[in-house]
């Protein structure tokens, strides 16, 4: 089958590997139907990070199910289904608590790679969410998003306790960032105010839910919340980036008692703790348990509430790959999808 | 009148200095019956910080009012009152979102200095709880504690989402983490886990509700905690020291999707974006919002439902403090009330 790898920073070659078979009896394997690149593959694109030789790359998917373990019983051969970037058991007592990111069985979806014509999903019980009748093009866009980047922005919104009332600042115009402002939409929240200065970008802020575009970063993008604000700050940010500047601006622009969700993988970020007390901001972040909303996600699609794949604005057959991490690490695509 | 004043690092004195009056409408003047030392005072007297010069110490009281300004309402001459170590409006929106320890207005009654027999409050009618009847001497001491370290350790109880079914683990046995511990237990907390290795200070926490002792620290600790756990953490975990160690103690104690409440005010403390990412807890800390929660605290303590008094463990005349400070700085005590 043909599957995207990379063997060094800046080069992504599409290949012919084995297709996966069942491994364990609590796998399947799917026919990937659609795939894309994600801000967080980017990083070892850029050269961040370990690099190991030729990997796998990888981790939306939705698809058909190809075969199952014997001891899958919830999904079955020919089930159209997404699942997270996490395989999760989902019945461990971290996943009951709403951590299927955490599972205590977790395998990253990253390692196997689903930028490929197949995939083997560890965990098929937990992991993967069926999908009823029959999704037209646009409903398996919006499918794929929340494999992943509208899962993750959905958790950054909860976590920064967007809702009904609440001013809510997201800092970062990526997929992710933009997909936290629908969310924060969804749950209600009265005000959005986008951080960005790409003006592709702030149309689609404003598609999914922002009410307000500030341009400035850092300490001016924290001041322009603060005026935003009374003075006080936002009753909730998202932070969707990953780096020093972002993370502190996430927390400078919220007031004391509010809330930042961040979502944006940290690289080389260091939180000074007297900056952190003081702030008296209550954070919560890390890999997103995308499989805890996923059931909802896939409900508010398939009834036409949410359009969360209208965050694809480059589509490319898997055989031009490189030219797809190429546009997003050139920023002229904020999301391509993958078609096979 | 007599006041505590701090000259260098390890230089307590007790001088006659101008008693208060009132300078804003808004303000009252206390007699103040009970003060005390609190662990972050001992920062400066070990050298840690700016030091610039002779300066006021304390931010703990009790007392009767013995003036109040024009403009204060709800608080009258010879009311029996406590506050927090904050002053605060208590209207505000930052106040009105239960985070009085940030108000716009806020005054930090240590830059007063309540180690005195009068000590001006600020903002008084928002600052200032009366207490109704006539304490007895042990209720005294219980309200004393509830303006400082019984409130710090209730919101880090709170902040840590301790509760039914929840296993807590506490990191520092100082003063704020015992009451910790009562705030854990009273909130129903299943297992409480005191992480100390002073006997003295052990057979206090299980005074005070703690179920479990851990004696070791830093990564033997935390193994500590998780062998405890089933190998998954503390669903909550209190940090009341403020130093890297004991914030990395506590946040790598906690299970993913668990909660940590950090009060220890943070000296030289640094969290890795990385580790901080990938453990998904809840971090929410600062200087308490006590104000928040001296109502409710002066009615347990008058009902008799909590004795948090019991953390003193040294009572000395104010004209003794510098002994006081002493006995705290070589841990010969826990908690040094000053009488006047």
């Amino acid at each position: 089958m043909r599957a995207v790898i990379m063997h060094a920073p800046g080069d992504v070659r599409v290949e012919d590997v084995e297709k996966p078979v069942i491994e364990e009896p609590t796998d399947a394997v799917l026919r990937v139907t659609m795939s894309c690149v994600c801000g967080s593959d980017l990083w070892p694109y850029r050269g961040y990070g370990e690099q190991n030789g030729p990997a796998p790359m990888g981790h939306e998917y939705i698809g058909v199910v190809e075969a199952v373990g014997d001891e899958v019983k919830n999904i079955a051969v020919g089930d159209f289904v997404v699942g997270s970037f996490v395989a999760s058991d989902n019945t461990c007592e971290i996943c009951a608590a709403g951590f299927q990111s955490r599972c205590v069985h977790q395998v990253m979806m990253g390692g196997i790679g689903t930028q490929a014509e197949y995939a083997r999903v560890p965990l098929a019980d937990g992991t993967l969410v069926k999908v009823d009748g029959e999704p037209t093009d646009a409903q398996a866009r919006s499918l794929l998003a929340a494999s992943d980047v509208l899962g993750t922005g959905w958790f950054a919104a909860v976590a920064a306790e967007a809702g009904p009332g609440k001013t809510v600042a997201v800092v970062g115009d990526g997929a992710v960032g933009l997909m936290a402002i629908l969310a924060a939409k969804h749950l209600g929240a009265e005000r959005i105010v986008a951080m960005s200065r790409h003006a592709d970008r702030q149309a689609l802020a404003r598609r999914f839910g922002a009410t307000d575009i500030v341009e400035e970063r850092g300490d001016e993008g924290v001041a322009k919340i603060k005026e935003l604000t009374g003075g006080l700050g936002a009753h909730s940010s998202v932070e969707a980036v990953g780096t020093q500047e972002s993370m502190m601006q996430a927390i400078q622009s919220t007031r004391p008692g509010g809330h930042v969700g961040y979502v944006g993988v940290s690289h080389d970020v260091s939180l000074d703790g007297r900056e952190l007390f003081i702030s008296t901001v209550s954070l919560l972040g890390g890999p997103a348990p995308v499989r805890r909303f996923l059931p909802d996600l896939v409900d508010l699609i398939m009834s036409g509430e949410i359009d969360p794949g209208a965050v694809f604005d480059l589509t490319l057959p898997i055989e031009q790959a490189a030219e797809g991490y190429k546009a997003m690490d050139e920023r002229r695509a904020t999301k391509v999808l993958l078609t096979f």
